[in-house]
Order: structure tokens, then C-alpha cells, then sequence
């Protein structure tokens, strides 16, 4: 019964496990702005300290931008090597004036489902990093060792893109390629609903540019026989979707998308997710994607062409009579299955251009990428086994999700490593990630931990 | 043989009255510009004095804004009663760096057809107001008096939207009202071709706002059942057209609309208009309007909903993944014959809110105004005598053109006055009013002078 053992730990140390995180939390370590660096830094050395003070031999990486941390745990020969991965930076914290305590002074408080710890970063991603760290803690205290190969590797520039991330990994590869990483900065599908992230959309960016006239034109004078980049511009947009099915109707959009499977959907519908809710919250009333598909499928298994940008012509006060020169469109796409971001970008690209009238020419923008969704082979039995520790611990069957949004970290683990990725969070929707007052229940945090004892002991056995 | 006298004098002077023109423009009389105030008022005083030293009793009138110069001549109880109109203020000079000189040191020089006078304001619309006031100096000179009842009426705004000019034509009705205003701040549909605008389009303005979800909304979490603005903007200005006959396609937009007369599509196709060079200057190969219309009748005789302004979500560098809460438009329709702005505007709002989906509403802005088309009465005699004053004068039959344009003053003069216009001018295409190197062909200031002259001399008879 040393699981037992291990978790009535993680109960009698959740105080001083909780005093631990606003220490952290009290790090104003925002990455995106130079003048917090040293703060960065302070945040780097308290995790290698941290770690340190648990016996793992944890180590503080140079990089051009912010530091890594990473630290290595020999095991036994034949047990799993895993990688864990978080990050120790945070957002900014503006509009300051909307938080109700200052967001590096952390306090404990009464929530909506109970206690909650506030302040910047406590869900993203210090608190949820820290599930993983202090059940190391629980787990070598009562063992004296860890129960397999572990490798902790933290970045500083998850909220500011990253830059020293693949650089490092690609310097670093043959260091931190592991059996599987473990990642945990994602949520669960509904409180109290463990959660295992098994589907990522990818991403396509574009941007593109109409232009008519050689030179803005004065509408009273050309209005009529000008043509109006604006208006082709619409047109194009307008013939991105079927309007009868809300379905994409770019050529060969959906090559490489499946269904999902039945039993998947079965999972799905019974996850718990709160549609209304979900709705609601964006003050929808309805779902306004493809009418075939459910609204989880929507957004967590269907593919999008979306527009996030438009523009042209003029923008101030009152009325400029102009016929514009330019118009400029900014969209990105949503990747499932085995959908592949250069060839759709190609038939993208051929959609607008059968569609340009005389004299309008288009300018694509030729710096922008993307990423290909990450599908997880749930069939790996460190699912199966991670699934029912989760289900063991929440006392409700773990679900595996989708996530509408893309996670680049599982990419690039896939990519440049060569290696799968099990997503496991246990933030809320109502977390305010980002947001003034961002907080982490109490109840994610603590059973976070021993959520994942429960995943080390299901992994060792 | 009085008028070939009066032509004589108007050649033996063309050059003192270059010299006075050239005084006139050096007078940076930029009516926008509240550093320039002082010149404005400069420029008042200069066409006060100029037209007391050809014995007309000018006044500087005050208005809140740059000050007006009237002047009344008294004639024969029986003779017409003319209301002369232009403006003495010019536009900015920017970019400065593109002029070829100083832009308020005139210069005269070698151009495409010709001397030209090049100056800010050469040909919009000093050069154009000298014309009259030229022709009435010669007039005065050989005659002793002026052949009809003449009102001066020249305002100091119209460059910075003639804040001053409806309050100052409602307090002084009685005193401006005549038979008939000339204008003269038009131009020439082709080099040499005598032109009188008969018709203006008039014009309508609205802008609107869709508003989707609450608040901005991320591309992941929301892709697919969010509903965009973006997308919904480009259905609605998408179907505002119909795509096969270039036509508006909101209902009831073309009514009090019809077709010009068959006399006068004989005379615009007769009249010099180079279909291929206002094409080519705009770098169009072909026509982008209502197919079943010439070009020249798109840009003069037919409405039209053009996008002025769209704009919403990101539009910075790179890509952000938002689902924008808002999308944003500005339109304006140029209007013909009797269509009505309130009753349009009420069609396009509802045009746009028939095709408002779910989740999904409109804000229209309620500060912008619209106004009719202009339509000259062009069986008044006045208008005949006048063609064939110009067609004497340039050898050239002269032709009524339409203009696709509106001209504010012609329609208030009619709204307030009840007061008929008669839009000559003798402006190139090639002038670059409100751009660098500003020009007015001297022969356009030479033969505007003369024509004056005879249309004076035929009004008279």
C-alpha cells in the first residue's frame, strides 16, 4: 500500500505544499518584457532549488532568451524514461487596475468550487507545473527514489513565442528524447472531469492582398467603372464556405480529415461538456459551424478557415470618398487528422486566384508557417494506464478530449524528437488564464498531485 | 462689334493678368490649416482690392471661419440677375518634396499642351475664379459697365468642407438669391472640349458595425461554432451586387433612376472623352460597372454602393488568432436623377439586416447625411446661349456632361436659393488639383477669360 502511503503524504503536505507555490507565484517572472528578466532568472534558480531540495540534480541552461531548467533521474534499467514539461513563465498582468489583489502576491481565497489560490500564473502554468513536481517530492520521500527514468525540462518563453525553444531542443535532442513527455498545461473538460488532451488542432497561417487600382481613387470620379478591391476582397471571403452546410469550400480542403470514431464520440458526448455553457459565455446561442457535426466536434475535430484580420481603405471619422488601392485579409486555419499545411496553403492560394477579376492582383505574405494537428495514439498503454489512474483518483472515467486550440510544444516533441506527448491539466474553464485574477483551485491543485502519483505508480507497475 | 473689342483687350492683357494670377497664388491661402489663417483672410482682402480697382464694390464678410468676399452690380431693370461663385482657398501642399518649386512661387513654364502656370491653386480654383473676374475687367474697360446684374460670391472653405457656408447663405438669402449661379470650379471632359456639367451625382453615406460575439474570442477555443463579423461583413457587402450585371442588387435601389436621353448619349459619345486613358490612368483595362452601360454613363448617369472602409480584427504584423468581436464598414452610394438618400438609406439598412443570421446584430451609425443628385434644367435658355458662346469660343461644339462627383454648392444654391446652377470650367484632367505640381494650362485661363466674355455677351442679348 506505498501508493496509499504516498498520497496520505500528498494530503498532510498540501499546506506547505501550497505555501511552496506562492513562493514561486510570487516570481513576477513575465518573459515578454526585458524588464523582467531577473525575475525570469529568480524563477529558473527557485525551480533548480526546488528540485534540488527533493535531491534531483536539477540545472539552470543559458539561452539567448530566457533560461531552461532541466534536470535528469536515472531508474531502473528496463523502466519507462519520461519526459515532464512545464513552464515557469507568466503573462503580463494588465489592466492591473481589475485585479483584486496585486497579481505577484498571492492569496489563498473562497471560489465558486471552493478554495482557490490567486494570482498570475497560479493555473498557467506554476500551479500545474508544480502538481508534477510535488508528487516527485511525495513519491521520493516515501520511496527514496523516483520510479523510472524522469527527465524535467522547463522553458521560461512559453508566453512569448518560444524563440529559444527549438533551437535548444534541436542542440539538446539526444539529452531529452524520453519514451514519452508529459505535459501538463492544459484543462479538464469540465470540473471535476479528468482529462487527457489526445487530439491538437494544427494551424495554417496566411495573408494575403488585393490590389486594384494602381492608386487610391476618388469614388466620385471612378465610382462605377472602378473596380473596388474591398468588394473582391468579400467576394473571395464570402466563397470560403457553403453557406447551406457551414462547410469550407476550398477544393480539396478536407483531404486528410476522418471522422471520429464511435466510440470516441460516445466518450464525447458523455464528457460532461456544457454546450449552453460554452455558448453562452461568447453569447452564442447556437453553434454557427458545419451543421453536420456536433459543437465539441466543431471545434475540437472538424478543421476551420477563419478571418482574423480584414482591412482596407479608410478607417477615421466620418466619410473619405475613396475607392482603395488595397485590401488586406489576415486568415488561419484549423488542422485535423492528417491534414498537410503546404498543400493546403497551395489550394488555399489557388481558390483566391480563380477567382480574381481583370485587373486585381493579389500579394501573399511568404513569412508565415505552420503545423500539422498532433493525433495521439491513445492505443500506447501509458494511456489506458493514465486513464484509469485519473478515473481512480476524480472517482469519474477520465475522458480523452480534443483541443480546439494547438499546443506547438507536442508538435515540436513529435517533430524533433521523434516523440509522443500525453496532455494532462487540471485547469478550469473559469481559471482566467491570461486574465486579471487568474486562479487554480485548491481542489485541481491538490488532487493535480496526487493525480499524478497515481500516474507514476500506474506507469512503474 | 463691342465683343471682338472686349476679346482684343482680354488677348492684349494676358499677361498682365498672368502677372495678377501669380499675386493672387502666392498667397498660401490653405483653409485647413489654422497656421495659414492669416493668408486666407490675405487672399480675402487681394480679390476685395482687385475687384475695387475694376470699380466693383467687394466686401469682406466675417463668418466663424475664414471670411466670404461679396460684390453686387447693379444693372438694366430687365437684364438677368447672375450669381458668380468659386473659392479662394487651396489645399495642403504635401508632399512638398514632390513639387517641382516652391508651391506658392508661381511660375509659368513648357507643358504637355502648352504654357502652363504652376502653382498651389493654379487651376483649383483660383485660376478658375480669375476667368470670371478677368472677363468682367475687360468688360468693365470697353463698356464702362457690366451687361447684366451680377452677385459675387466667394467663400474661403470649400477645401476644408465649408463649415461657414449654409449658416452664411441662411442668414444672407435675400441678399444672394438670383437667376441663375455660374461656377466655375469644373473642368473639361477632354482637352478643348468646351463642357458644361448638367448633371451631378449626389450621394449618400452610411456606415455600420456587425457585432458577433461579446467579446474577442480566440480562433482555437472558438473555431468552428463561433459565429465571425468578418464573415458575415463579406457575405452581406458580397451580396450587394449582382455579380453578372455589375448591378446593386438591394431592393428598390433604382428608383426615380432612368436612362439618359438618346440626344444626349449622342453628344457624350461625341465629345472627346478617352475611354482608355481614364482607364489607363487608373491602371484599369476595362470597365468594372454595370455591363449594360457605357463607361462614361457608369461614371456620370448610374448610382453606386461602393466601400469606402471595412475593417476589423487584427491588423498588425504576423498573426493573431482571434475571432474578432466586430466588424466594420463604410459605404457610400453616389446617387442620379430623383433617387431619395432617406428613402435609400432605409432600403440598404434593410437590405443588411435581412441577412443577419443568428447571434449576429448591427449598429448603424446616425451621423451621416446624403443628398440628391444634381440635375441642371438645360432647356433654360441661358443654357443654350451659353454652349454656343463656348462653341464659338473653341471651335468645338460645346457638350453638357455629366460629372461623377458631387458639387455641395449646386445643390445647396438650389435647396436654399431655389436657385438654379450652370457648372463651367476649363480645368484638365492633367491639372493635379490637390497633388504636387499643381497646373493650369494658360490657354485654359486665356480662352476660360474669353469665354466668359461671349457667354456674358449672349446672356446679355
Amino acid at each position: 500500500m506505498t501508493l496509499e502511503n504516498t498520497l496520505s503524504r500528498i494530503d498532510t503536505d498540501l499546506d506547505a505544499a501550497l505555501e511552496r507555490l506562492k513562493t514561486f507565484l510570487a516570481i513576477p517572472s513575465i518573459s515578454t518584457d526585458p524588464a523582467y528578466k531577473p525575475d525570469c532568472d529568480r524563477a529558473a534558480d527557485w525551480l533548480v532549488a526546488n528540485l534540488q531540495e527533493i535531491g534531483i540534480d536539477a540545472q539552470k541552461r543559458p539561452t539567448p532568451g530566457q533560461p531552461m531548467v532541466t534536470a535528469h533521474v536515472d531508474g531502473p534499467e528496463d523502466a519507462p524514461h519520461l519526459l515532464f514539461y512545464g513552464h515557469y513563465d507568466v503573462q503580463p498582468v494588465d489592466p492591473l487596475e481589475l485585479w483584486t489583489q496585486p497579481p505577484f502576491e498571492p492569496i489563498i481565497a473562497d471560489g465558486p468550487n471552493g478554495r482557490i489560490i490567486q494570482a498570475r500564473g497560479a493555473s498557467d502554468d506554476k500551479g500545474q507545473l508544480m502538481t508534477f513536481v510535488e508528487a516527485c517530492r511525495a513519491w521520493k520521500a516515501e520511496h527514496g527514489t523516483l520510479p523510472f527514468r524522469i527527465t524535467f525540462f522547463f522553458e521560461g518563453e512559453e508566453e512569448s513565442g518560444s524563440p529559444s525553444l527549438v533551437p535548444f531542443m534541436e542542440e539538446h535532442a539526444d539529452e531529452l528524447r524520453a519514451d514519452l513527455a508529459l505535459i501538463c498545461d492544459t484543462g479538464m473538460v469540465a470540473p471535476g472531469v479528468p482529462s487527457i488532451a489526445s487530439q491538437l488542432r494544427g494551424m495554417l497561417k496566411d495573408e494575403f492582398t488585393l490590389i486594384g487600382p494602381a492608386r487610391d481613387l476618388h469614388s466620385g470620379h471612378y465610382g462605377g467603372p472602378g473596380l473596388n478591391p474591398l468588394r473582391e476582397m468579400a467576394h473571395i471571403i464570402a466563397s470560403f464556405h457553403d453557406p447551406e452546410t457551414g462547410a469550407v469550400a476550398v477544393e480539396g480542403f478536407y483531404e486528410g480529415v476522418e471522422d471520429i470514431s464511435d466510440e470516441l464520440r460516445r466518450q464525447w458526448e458523455g464528457c460532461g461538456f456544457d454546450e449552453k455553457d460554452y455558448l453562452g459565455a461568447a453569447g452564442y446561442s447556437v453553434a454557427h459551424g458545419e451543421k453536420a457535426y456536433s459543437t465539441l466536434e466543431q471545434q475540437w475535430a472538424r478543421p476551420t478557415l477563419e478571418i482574423n484580420g480584414l482591412w482596407g481603405g479608410y478607417q477615421g471619422a466620418g466619410t473619405k470618398t475613396v475607392i482603395p488601392s488595397e485590401a488586406h485579409c489576415k486568415l488561419t486555419c484549423r488542422l485535423v487528422g492528417d491534414m498537410d499545411p503546404d498543400a493546403l496553403r497551395l489550394k488555399i492560394r489557388k481558390h483566391v486566384e480563380d477567382r480574381l477579376p481583370a485587373d486585381c492582383t493579389v500579394r501573399w505574405d511568404q513569412s508565415l508557417d505552420g503545423s500539422k494537428a498532433s493525433v495521439m495514439d491513445v492505443t500506447r498503454p501509458e494511456f489506458e494506464r493514465a486513464r484509469t489512474a485519473l478515473t481512480d483518483e476524480w472517482e469519474r472515467e477520465a475522458v480523452f478530449t480534443g483541443m480546439g486550440g494547438s499546443i506547438p510544444i507536442a508538435g515540436f516533441f513529435k517533430s524533433i524528437l521523434g516523440m509522443d506527448s500525453m496532455l494532462i491539466g487540471f485547469a478550469n474553464e473559469d481559471d482566467s488564464i491570461h486574465s486579471p485574477n487568474e486562479k487554480y483551485d485548491v481542489e485541481s491543485f491538490h488532487r493535480g498531485i496526487r493525480s499524478w502519483a497515481r500516474i507514476m505508480d500506474k506507469l512503474s507497475g
